[in-house]
């Protein structure tokens, strides 16, 4: 893939006030500060996240359960500062607080709030490993993008036959966990049609638990067709996505826009635009 | 994928009668009545599904039996009545009613009016949940239809590959269990080749229960050599699928010629010809 | 895919004698008796193995022991006779006898006749499911031919990239193995190095049986790796197929010979040879 | 893929002593002796390998342990040497000392020396099946060296998508894991965050175990939709690295323009342009 140079955007002179100064430095990343911002939260995102999950080991909240907690409240406050900053800095704070993004940021600070008020909820704790969200952000804005929007494009290209397929593998679990509840019945641990629905997932999926397995010779057979489907039908997924992937590269070639009519989306080899026939 | 503005037919002013009307609505989706009506069909069939595996669980069962009971008899009543009326409203009623998809609609209604004459058929009960079957009639009608057809035709096209593949893998399966029955035996828990069949499917498809397991050195390494056969012809399949779907795209594609210059490969959505500039 | 009618032969006036008859029946698939000899062909072998399977389940055999040694028998006369006719009616037929499918014909037959000799040699007569080999030459003639040659000339241009690929999985399986061994020990069940490597492939391969599985922290981070590796790098070969299957069904179409030189193999899109220049 | 016969090259006259002669055979695969020289290496290092590996299985050593340390230092010897040929005889023996395959090399000899000064550790001794490694440089002269470079182009190409992928999963091993973790609790064998992640991946990544598994109903269902989605967006690299295979494999293809009329696309073994017939 060629790696285009990127421009570096001119310094603006007109640049009003701090508030625009941050706005550049928290939500773009063409700036050195902007950069630096990004990289330094990526930091303390991973470092949170790895925080709260040491805490919820036993042995290391006995030892280091202190340190934990002092390191947990200088994320927060930080994370909260520059939630404030955020909406500070922001043409329009409500749109952003309300977007994916500020909900994520907004329950990555207030659980540790929350655990003030009602304490020993460390249920509530865990939702702070949200955080790892706020890792896409960064990406989207440093160099990921293109990458990222390519795959979200395929991905999307490919929904309609994707949502097809998995409406199939819905109906083959269902009718396939029957059968086996059937054959091999509450002996087996098939206690119930949930029961024997997660164990032909289990199985289609080529996951294979083996918490629950078949006893019968016939339930071994149900099984084993249904382990040889689930070994070939991973081809459609992969089959869509390669297509889609494959279209969305070819796409990605033509950057031609048309001179008389401004469209876009033409092939490489084109020479004549599509849409009102005027040479390219 | 480019969505195509789908022309409203007109109001058809020579329907002769509430039959034509009921098939509109019943087998087409083309009218507001006639999707407001596949959209029900589609809420009935999941909840009634759900139902059925709800009352196979021993405790809902006990307590919600009765609700399960009126809820499992008004699904039925209705499906009896759509069956009538789909029979009615249809040409050839009897075309329909062998049809998979009239085997589906009676196979869905007929369990329920058994269990009144065969009381305590649990296992009759069960056929019910092939009512899940019924959603890809109406999936055909509604926008998938496009999706769907480009998967089948695709899988169709790739049919004699596969079952070459699956002849394979079948061949592959007989010969390596026949090898881990000679080499593991009845101690460790191989007690015929339909076990060690049924262990080779198991680890060729990559599932891998572990309810059997080789205990000697040399099992070990037979089973090793299965496992990365399986990790490596999975893309076999995967290939042929990936290859028709592709080719299906472009077929999908490529249907106009221009009448200029005889090119083809136009894009669906093309006003003119890409290569030589005349109108399509 | 398109399908070519398949035209029918003239009949051979000048067919010498029995000879060459039989060979058009055993080993021709164009006439009517050669299609039915292969369907016949094809029954036997199937419910052979049959018999063969089910003889080592001890119920079965306990029951019908009787019954399966006679269907062996007959099996085993109608294959040698086959191999005698094969022998008699081919023109090399020592060639014959040491090919792939010679051998495979002889190791068909020789084990029931060596049960005769050495009574309770159970595990020789496994060797008979290697019959299940000999469908692939009847598939061969009848109607697969294409597809299967197919697959095997995509298979074997990937041929050098799946050795590559190969050596990449011996090696990341050794050297995790290595590391799975010293971390986790003898405790945890990985007794030697072999057994370190056999669980690494079952986890890099992600069968997963279960029957080893990390103890420690570190061997648990270590396996987590190796789960993804595996998980990721199976894109490897399935790309690679891909790609040569795309590039195989590419050079079916191009069934061109070119008028000057016999060259084939030129793309569909071709107007003049590549290897002499003159016109297709 | 077609094989271009290697020249031949022509025996340098000018080759100045036995310095060059020895970079000749120890540093390239274009002569016999160099070729020799290869295959003697691979067989070595394999040999050695397997010794490491037969040295861990404590009833071997019991047996064989006196073989395999002679064994053990004849080959760290003959690597010892091979060692000093190379430094002796490469134009920058620091470069090559500092280089991944000098570092592999010295790796491959220190630790026998070392458990000399240090007896007992066998920990140590284990670093010599880093051995492996040194085979893909030997593959890298020999002839795989285009198929090597053509799938590292490829994955190359991919690395960006793929550490997007790569993120996306860590992020749904992190989220998925704290719900799992939440639900199921420590009772089901889930006592932390970095278990339950764990699960989360040997989930994901379609491996099973089977040492963790969900007890509850609510368990149940998430852990089916990490199944799930671990079984279809497998798509995803597999779609990625096709694409890129492909694209290496066109960009292959594609490099002589026909010096007429400049179409593109001809086969590496074309000789004239197949669109107009005029010498390429």
């Amino acid at each position: 893939m060629p790696l285009k140079p990127r421009p570096q955007p001119p310094p603006r002179p007109d640049a009003a006030g701090i508030r625009h100064r941050l706005h550049t430095i928290i939500f773009e990343a063409d700036t050195f500060a902007g950069r630096l911002f990004d990289l330094a939260l990526i930091g303390c995102i991973l470092a949170s996240v790895l925080v709260v999950m040491l805490d919820s080991v036993p042995s290391m909240q006995l030892r280091h359960g202190r340190l934990f907690l002092v390191l947990e409240w200088a994320f927060t406050l930080m994370f909260t500062l520059e939630y404030l900053l955020r909406l500070f800095c922001i043409g329009r704070p409500l749109r952003y607080a309300l977007s994916f993004y500020g909900v994520v940021d907004l329950l990555s600070i207030v659980p540790t709030y929350l655990s003030l008020l009602l304490p020993g909820s460390q249920y509530l704790l865990t939702i702070r490993v949200l955080r790892i969200l706020r890792i896409f952000r960064v990406m989207k804005l440093v160099q990921y993008v293109g990458e990222a929007e390519h795959l979200v494009r395929a991905l999307r290209a490919s929904g309609k036959k994707i949502t097809v397929f998995l409406f199939a593998i819905g109906s083959l679990v269902i009718i396939f966990g029957s059968l086996i509840y059937l054959i091999e019945g509450e002996k087996a641990g098939f206690g119930n049609l949930f029961e024997a629905c997660y164990y032909a997932i289990v199985t289609l999926s080529t996951v294979g638990y083996g918490d629950l397995t078949p006893q019968t010779p016939l339930g071994k057979a149900i099984s084993a067709l249904i382990m040889i489907l689930g070994y070939s039908i991973i081809a459609v997924p992969t089959g869509i996505v390669s297509v889609e992937l494959a279209q969305a590269r070819k796409l990605k070639i033509s950057t031609q826009v048309c001179p008389d009519c401004s469209a876009e989306g033409h092939d490489p080899d084109a020479a004549f635009c599509k849409y009102c026939g005027s040479r390219l």
